[in-house]
């Protein structure tokens, strides 16, 4: 017997695109950063050519996968620390979620965020795509 | 027996990117609104703190559906008010399509589209993704 | 017997995204154009109302889809004329691999990439989504 569970289909649970000027996100305030981020991406961003935009990149990269979970905004109180994007060994950004982040995607039941950033000189956009 | 079909694959069939500067989206003229917004979506704006944000953010949501569909575009005919986002209770736009964009997305078996929205103060992007 | 392996899924395999200012693509010279684009895509590109919006939107959605392959970046000399992004009847963008491009697909069973192009007066972005 075929189980039909045992299929995986892998259904799109939410999109999320986000974008901010660089200038508009306070990278060089370190109570903003310590608040938002992780040990791991701090020394990550510190080490690019241009920390302010791999911070804001990052930045927006937690907007985004927060809105693909599709759930309610806390405002400031959301804890983007709990959204981790850390570069693979390809250098492809890979999302991992922490604390209410974690139970949010568990409680819908999603499995895998997928994240990709960019930036201009100026601007800085993500796109994140939740799956099932 | 086991129904292949009756295991819902969800294949994506179209994304759609599009973007715009705020200026230049005619929200306050009153027959481009009325010709492609809906009652509700005009009403949703007008409640938000940046009105002219929330139309464009909306306006280029409608263009990444549309894109996201994988039609020929009929220019200036295209019905836009076709195409609404809402918020949802959690505030996650939702699509919900009408006339000619529902029979669009009926031809290409197209059942579910998913859309995110982003503004900064000057522009206004969307992704959408269409899934069978 | 059914056939589990013939109910095709389609799991996102990578996203990604990339912008740029229209002008920082150097679209009017020659090396440039000819090392990174199809002959295909260069007659498309200059029967465009504005070639250098055309050639910038394409430019970025080369590099959308290079970010969705998810393999490392090969930096100048990957070749992105090995990505190609073509209109169909409908003006929908489609891709089409080739070379090094089609090997690393291959090589991750991703079976179709789609793209979505967008460009205000100043910057291009495109959107790339592959599924295995």
């Amino acid at each position: 017997e075929v189980m039909a569970k045992s299929l995986g289909t892998a259904a799109t649970a939410g999109v999320g695109v986000d974008q901010e000027l660089i200038a508009s996100v306070p990278s060089s305030n370190p109570t903003f950063v310590a608040r938002n981020f992780t040990e791991a991406e701090i020394s990550y961003c510190r080490s690019q050519p241009h920390p302010a935009a791999s911070f804001a990149a990052r930045w927006v990269g937690k907007e985004a996968v927060f809105k693909s979970l599709g759930v309610s905004s806390k405002g400031a109180a959301a804890a983007m620390k709990d959204i981790e994007i850390l570069a693979d060994e390809s250098g492809v950004p890979q999302v991992a979620l922490h604390g209410d982040a974690k139970a949010a995607a568990d409680s819908k039941g999603i499995s895998k965020v997928l994240v990709s950033l960019s930036h201009t000189d100026s601007t800085a956009i993500a796109f994140a795509q939740a799956s099932v």
